[in-house]
């Protein structure tokens, strides 16, 4: 069987390979007929030599070009969606419809062309210019990005395509992806198509560059070479937490999404009034895809009474009734059957579940556990093990105050909810559990459960260590995740004509918004 | 002897001391009288648990208060300036005028009036509104902000009232300051002035905090401590890559800045037309402050040739001329024994100085040297060794394609300088240089040295490592040295009432910069 080839330099060429491996089809637990390489270091440092030369050139590339290239790839994605559904299906066992078709394709066009208008029109760069002083700066393309992506978005976090790669590229950095194994020939697909997009829009030919697996140790290697700009990466904590403290040593910006367990606080009043509601709505959100989320929420807080009880036992019946989805692969399986078990060590209760399907590929039986607040806060480190699947845990906390101790003792999350009564009756309560909660996740939500990460220029997909390597910047929302993979570049006394357009006075695009003595502004500097 | 009290909890109180220290004084190299504590872990205890306390009471401090803060603080030393002139003077051998009185000094109170403005206005936080989905986000206070000041500008990087301090507190964090050994009665004094600031403004009595000495054990605990928010630290490479380690591996930002030999290039037009004047130029900056600045010119690039020969020459006699200035510290004075040694084994050739001076405290003759370019890229790791203090190193090319591999083999750096003619000579070459300088530098100058870095919104004081620990940030120019401190915090779906004022409709100061669906604005949301 032919050994797929890697991307590097422009051209579809055999991998300089130590071994090979193939995907599986989680419905079937059977592997898929594609083989992919396992590339040496000779082709990360191949691929390195590549990148830096484009990034050179890409440096100073037209905007519009850059925005061309993204646009061209939506299209072109639009163009093989079928086939594309086709093999994500195949490789990840998420349903073509509507998730794969309808909502995440979709999510991966517009985010791409979000990103292409930020390129164009140049806002995101923040020019910041001192007519007095004549000092100017603005955010600059830093050099190649490594995008890592994860398992469980085969589009919209692809490390061709997804959210990162598109904000690698509008900000002008060339990318050398780093398929997720699990889904290599989904990869392979959108890794032609934007190549193609690349030369089309007159894109240095190493602007996209593929390589589907290397060793733990030349991943570390490709993070922390100095001709790398930064790292992208989203997946399992533990590889993580590896790749940030090669780059942290070498002085590389890593950005990182390590996990979350995504805890969600639904108050007396919300009980009272809509448990039904809340408890359907629940469901929806923990078992949509499977629970495989990085937005999952797999911690749920309530306070002690018949009211909880009649909604832990709402919620434990529609767990019961739902079928158990595919999950995305076999290590997936194994790990959640780990964290399920460690979970129930540390004392947490199983109510629904709690053990593998034995049929119809790689299957979890949807799984309810409860603790009690004190039980949690005796272990509360093990109690917030992420299960990264179709599991929650509930916490029955006895009064506000031991449920503001949970809080307290959790770490960093990406997201937190609270839910509280329509009619002003859980608002004492609120401002304490939610100045609690804020600290500790970069996106609060009120009456409105996680899983939705809307591409909107607020949205933060991020949040304190170990949600993210840093709680300052959003991997989701446009233009600030541009900004993850720029340089901060100040133009001092230097020569009219030897400004970056975006810092002559002249605006190039009429449409930059530029910080102007202290001002935003799209005019012109003196009007 | 008494031993100096340290500021814990709002209040001075004896050390939990394992040893104590004085400072000397740099003119004499004989100690000064007040004698300071080494505080042990206790002391460290008590300061995260207090500030952690007073982090929960300012992130919802009005912002008018953190302002007010700040003016005052501002007012206080201007009241006692010519106590903290006198006692910087001793700590530091620093020249009472111009420079500490009317150079620092009011650098130092315009730097806090500009945070007491950023907090009054807002604009800072960058609040994002998406009025469509009813997502709202801003930076908000990351919690208590460790800074360690550094030894070369008493006032104006102070732990205590200077730059970091200023952006901390305007971002609404409190501050455990760690002294620097060098000046710790300076900064005594900034601290007596900030606690009374911080009382009279109505802020807990923890916002600012003191510490002079802790073990290098006891400092990496405190920036990995989960209470923290952040670090920021200004100081020796080796100190700081240490307590960056202990950062990283903890997850908590952490902002360094570490060393930095600002490249500066003479083209040939520049030297045909103003060597005299670009030789005084370069004098003034590189012996100012007796070269102990941050951005000090430490490594000239020059073309081989007469004009070249003549200008170094002309430089060399300056460097003669000079008298040798005071050296802040016996380390500092050792230090650059060491490194101009290093410079000279890896084969520079010392023209001017290279010893220290026997006389008037702790000094070191200024000191020039020179290296061909050949020899400088066959140790190119070597020759750009730190050498801080009044030493610089030309480096004499022989043409424009060994300056280019010459600027290739730098390391990161706060700021590169090009010096070209005024007629357009020099256009051609200028383009090749500065983009072999542009990603090695966070700020690009023309016709201008390093050494003056205003507080502008448009000013870059960073930069690639290991010149700084991520290259989008700056620790100087106000709003944007306020972001270091602050996470992202975003609200999804919450109600209006539960917002914080700068995410409500109404714009809570009238005149902040929020992004309002895609477009600048000062105005409320809906008009």
């Amino acid at each position: 069987m032919a050994i797929q080839p890697v991307l590097i330099a422009g051209a579809w060429r055999p991998a300089n390979d130590s071994a090979t491996f193939q995907a599986a089809n989680p419905a079937t637990a059977q592997p898929l007929p594609e083989v992919f390489a396992v590339s040496r270091w000779e082709d990360c440092e191949a691929a390195l030599e590549a990148a830096a030369a484009a990034a050179a050139v890409l440096r100073h590339a037209p905007p519009e070009r850059l925005a061309a290239m993204l646009d061209r790839l939506a299209q072109r994605i639009e163009s093989r969606g079928e086939e594309l559904v086709e093999t994500a299906h195949a490789e990840t066992g998420l349903p073509k419809k509507p998730r794969l078709a309808d909502v995440e394709l979709p999510r991966t066009t517009d985010q791409l062309r979000q990103a292409a208008a930020a390129a164009r029109d140049g806002s995101w760069a923040m020019a910041t210019i001192d007519t007095r002083l004549n000092i100017r700066s603005c955010y600059r393309p830093l050099g190649p990005v490594c995008v890592f992506g994860p398992n469980n978005f085969p589009f919209a976090f692809n490390s061709v395509a997804g959210g990162d790669f598109a904000a690698a590229i509008a900000a002008g950095n060339p990318v050398i992806a780093k398929a997720n194994t699990s889904h290599p020939a989904t990869t392979r697909i959108l890794a032609q198509e934007a190549h193609q997009a690349a030369l089309e829009s007159d894109l240095p030919p190493a602007t996209v560059q593929l390589l589907y697996r290397t060793s733990h140790a030349d991943g570390r290697r490709l993070v922390a070479d100095p001709r790398g700009g930064a790292t992208a990466y989203t997946g399992s904590r533990a590889a993580g937490l590896e790749l940030k403290a090669a780059a942290d040593a070498a002085g590389r910006p890593i950005y990182l999404e390590l996990s979350s367990i995504n805890p969600v606080v639904v108050l007396p009043g919300a009980l009272a009034e809509r448990s039904d509601k809340i408890a359907e709505e629940f469901t929806t959100s923990c078992l949509l895809g499977t629970g495989q989320f990085c937005t999952n929420p797999g911690l749920v807080v309530l306070l002690a009474g018949a009211k909880t009880d009649e909604f832990v036992e709402a919620v434990a019946a529609r767990f019961r009734a739902a079928p158990a989805g595919t999950l995305l692969s076999a290590g997936v399986a194994r790990n959640l059957s780990a964290s399920v078990a460690q979970l129930a060590d540390a004392g947490a209760q199983i109510l629904v579940g709690g053990r593998p399907e034995t049929t119809g590929g790689y299957r979890f039986a949807n799984t309810l556990l409860k603790v009690a607040g004190e039980k949690f806060l005796a272990a509360p480190e093990k109690l917030q093990t992420e299960a990264f699947g179709n599991v929650s845990l509930f916490v029955v906390a006895r009064d506000a105050a031991e449920v503001a101790r949970v809080l307290d003792n959790l770490e960093g999350n990406l997201t937190g909810c609270v839910y509280s009564d329509t009619r002003g009756s859980d608002d004492g309560l609120y401002g304490t559990i939610a100045e609690h909660l804020r600290g500790r996740v970069g996106r609060l939500l009120n009456d409105k459960m996680p899983t939705g990460v809307a591409v909107s220029p607020a949205m933060n997909h991020g949040g304190p260590y170990p949600a993210t390597g840093h709680p300052g910047f959003t991997a989701v929302g446009i233009p600030a995740s541009l900004r993850r993979f720029a340089m901060l570049a100040c133009y001092d006394n230097v020569r009219p004509h030897r400004l970056p357009p975006l810092l002559a006075d002249r605006n190039p695009t009429g449409r930059a918004w530029r910080l102007i003595d202290g001002a935003w502004a799209q005019a012109n500097v003196g009007g």
